[in-house]
């Protein structure tokens, strides 16, 4: 995605020859974003329900599911580019390492955002809480657990400082 | 692994014929835990420092990550599964559908814990909230943002009625 490389203070890597593993699309995410300048920065920046389409073929995979209040759900950012290692954000400019940032481009463009479940109808999950462009692939849903996942005291020290630098202008 | 499978209540599907994308392994996981039995339960279960080693490849990506207090790290739980859509889980009866459950057992394997960072010394990073073998497969490291990730509220109804039902006894 070129507007996700070649900007100033990219750093780049080689990536191995051979792959480890590999992932199946399971389903699909319907949102109203169509092209990546109009996905909001995170997901909690926007109220929009979006769709989680999960494939015929895992159904049996959500028994229970409709219990929980809030889920993680993993995705694939297919258009994401894989050998950044150092990247300026999009937003803002001094560059960072990619395992410091929730950019998409990383080594392996796995996404994870916590949505808000509003209701399962079949095959389908209403939910609030992501960012990513619409037909995003699906790879995984997990009951979300404050009791291991829910850190409030948590902070991203780069991020609060330049936050700071922002407030004091 | 054999204790994952064929227990009562579980049920399988086919899997796709083809992949659809690929992974590649960044580092290893080094925890005190050499057998499945010995694993907590979950990252909120044992105190342990365990030690992500990422590859020398990916050195540069660790740029300001020791500014953060909480990291998602993401694994791959290569002994685990993939065909199986509900299970019985290990420490209690009922069957439930994968994606209800934080079972290693799921179509892609990707396990999430929320670790909260010691330190971090070259391509080592010391952290505690880990549940995993020793040599599980890294996949990434996130930045835990409190803001888009905790949620303290955020409730399993199948899991909060099976406590309520213990603690009733």
């Amino acid at each position: 995605m070129t507007d996700d490389t070649d900007r100033p203070g990219d750093r780049k890597v080689a990536l191995p020859e051979t792959a480890d593993a590999v992932v199946y699309f399971i389903g699909r995410i319907r949102t109203p974003w169509k092209h990546r300048d109009d996905c909001p920065k995170n997901g909690g920046e926007s109220d929009a329900v979006c769709t989680i389409a999960l494939d015929e073929r895992y159904a049996a995979g959500l028994k229970d599911v409709a219990t929980c209040t809030h889920l993680v759900v993993l995705y694939w950012m297919d258009q994401a580019p894989r050998d950044l290692v150092v990247q300026a954000p999009r937003h803002y400019g001094e560059p960072h390492g990619v395992f410091a940032m929730r950019t998409p481009a990383r080594p392996n463009p796995i996404a994870l955002s916590v949505a808000r479940l509003l209701k399962v109808e079949g095959m389908k999950l209403s939910v609030v809480g992501l960012d990513c462009l619409d037909g995003t692939p699906l790879l995984d849903i997990k009951p979300y657990f404050a009791s291991t996942d829910a850190f409030p005291e948590a902070t991203v020290g780069w991020h609060a400082a330049r936050k700071a630098r922002e407030q004091a202008r």
